[in-house]
């Protein structure tokens, strides 16, 4: 299985298996099986809501003999509301519990995104919206620092053996670099081709940051929510310059969009709750685009991106009308 | 003319001349002929490297009675080599100098990037690479935070009225916003048809920051710089959906440019050597667009961003290969 050695020594495994959107019926069987097809890697998160089951699934895989806990890299992510610094150590604990394990081999900052905190015990996971029903979004004047920071304790107290970012953009990157003590080891980003982002995949590379893609498959993620942006975007799937790579290497579209991202160095997450599939996204290290076939996916580029929190959540646009705001 | 009152207080016209590519022989009596012509905001920065004359045309421009300096709205830059908290007032004091003046209307932080400090005895503007040839961007660990601080010391000590940022994106500025004690009045971010960023300007809005457009015209600032990828780009100025736009209302195509971002709350800053289109440039509130026009050039997005400092400067993808980076 191929890995990427992270910048503090710890290998990641390439290939793993996204938790998002994995109901909590199947989760716990859908960890299981995948495990069973060879995944080691799995990524979860709070916001997920599908730790307890994920764990359930890795535990009786380690029961019935599958596996080791030391042959998993088990990923999880700090929401947005516990991003004040007190508040990190004891949600790390809490998830910990939920996965019934005593570390996790990476801790990621989902959004960098500072939101009141919510107590689980009013509401988990908590989401965007405060939990009083009114759909207001309320920020906590937590910086990234402070974040950052008590993430950094985690390793120090081996709760996590590696932390990183998500959904950062390249200068809050390099502001987190002059303050970090302990580098940031991956950059999770939404990645495929129609959101390329060469510069931002190089600014990782140049500072030793390995960068793992979410939503390979583009539109294919956000059509399960029922986006009209998504809708409105031909499939990947089906995009003639993707079947025909495809069809030339006898593989699936699938297996083409993985290929492409992780023959340039990422790492990438893909979920599926079919067994065929999930085999199939695993096997995607063991054959070779041509430098024509990959250039000729990333031309695809659209600067397109689906999962932007200030797009998404906070400061919604609330209609195409780009609705004149005076300062006046 | 048609102001924006920023969030404390302070009137800045919403049209001004944008010193950016000015040359220094002719700076000097181009800002004193756009005074003639009616300007009263001048964007400058250290990085223009012709603050001086500027400041020569304004000296000249009070002297013959045509202004007074309470009349006019004077703006520059920090560099990014001087992001070093200590290093901030200093060389707000020798922009000053430069001009003229003893406080700058607005002063902005140029790039969120902070560079290793350069003498200005040694190389003045410094630019982004180190003045030693080698070609090398050398960072600085200066925080955004720390070079912020030193900026809210500018409004502290009256050098500057208020303070902005400019290149910002949107997790940075809210992350700013968690620590900044002087709010920034203003973000001056790349905007034009092909680069509309709804959403980042909604963001500001809903945080009180008035908006500055820069590179209104799209490519056309950047042909000058020889760049292909604006040569690639269909001049906006020939667009069919911007010249019939145009046509409708017997305006020029620039002066459509500038309605579109001006009718929807943004100030502009474009420049001009030629003193019919300086004028013309100026008259850019006095007419509206239909809602449909608006739509229509809006439509035109692409996000297509042009100056890009991760993309230019400091991580250069070396071509369109996307070269494959391992971290195994």
């Amino acid at each position: 299985m191929a890995t990427i050695k992270l910048n503090n020594g710890h290998q990641m495994p390439q290939v793993g298996f996204g938790l998002w959107k994995v109901d909590n019926a199947t989760c716990a069987d859908t960890v299981y099986n995948a495990i069973k097809a060879g995944y080691r890697l799995f990524d979860g998160a709070c916001d997920y809501g599908n730790e307890k089951e994920a764990g359930q699934g890795v535990a009786r895989a380690i029961k019935d003999g599958l596996v080791q806990r030391s042959d998993l890299f088990l990923v999880s992510k700090l929401w947005n509301t516990f991003h004040d610094g007190p508040r990190v150590s004891p949600i790390a604990k809490k998830q910990l519990a939920d996965w019934g394990i005593d570390y996790f081999d990476l801790y990621i900052m989902h959004f960098p995104v500072a939101l009141k905190y919510v107590d689980p015990a009013v509401a988990y996971p908590p989401g965007w919206n405060a939990p009083d029903g009114s759909g207001a979004v309320e920020l906590s004047n937590a910086t990234i620092q402070e974040t950052w920071t008590a993430m950094e304790g985690l390793v120090d107290s081996g709760l996590a053996r590696s932390i990183g970012i998500s959904n950062f953009q390249g200068s809050l990157i390099l502001d987190l670099l002059r303050y970090a003590r302990v580098r940031p080891a991956t950059l999770q980003i939404e990645h495929h081709p129609y959101l390329v982002q060469p510069t931002l995949i190089q600014l990782a590379a140049s500072e030793g940051i390995a960068v793992t893609a979410y939503s390979s498959f583009g539109p294919q993620s956000f059509i399960e929510l029922d986006w009209q942006k998504a809708r409105d975007t031909p499939v990947l799937f089906e995009h003639g310059v993707v079947t025909a790579v495809a069809g030339k290497h006898g593989k699936t579209p699938a297996q083409v969009l993985l290929r492409w991202a992780t023959q340039r160095g990422l790492a990438v997450i893909p979920k599926s709750n079919n067994a065929d599939r999930l085999k199939q996204n695993l096997e995607v290290t063991g054959f070779d685009l041509e430098k024509s076939e990959l250039e000729s996916i990333s031309g695809l580029d659209r600067h397109l991106r689906f999962n932007n929190p200030t797009d998404v959540s906070l400061f919604q646009v609330a209609s195409e009308e780009y609705v004149l705001t005076s300062f006046s």
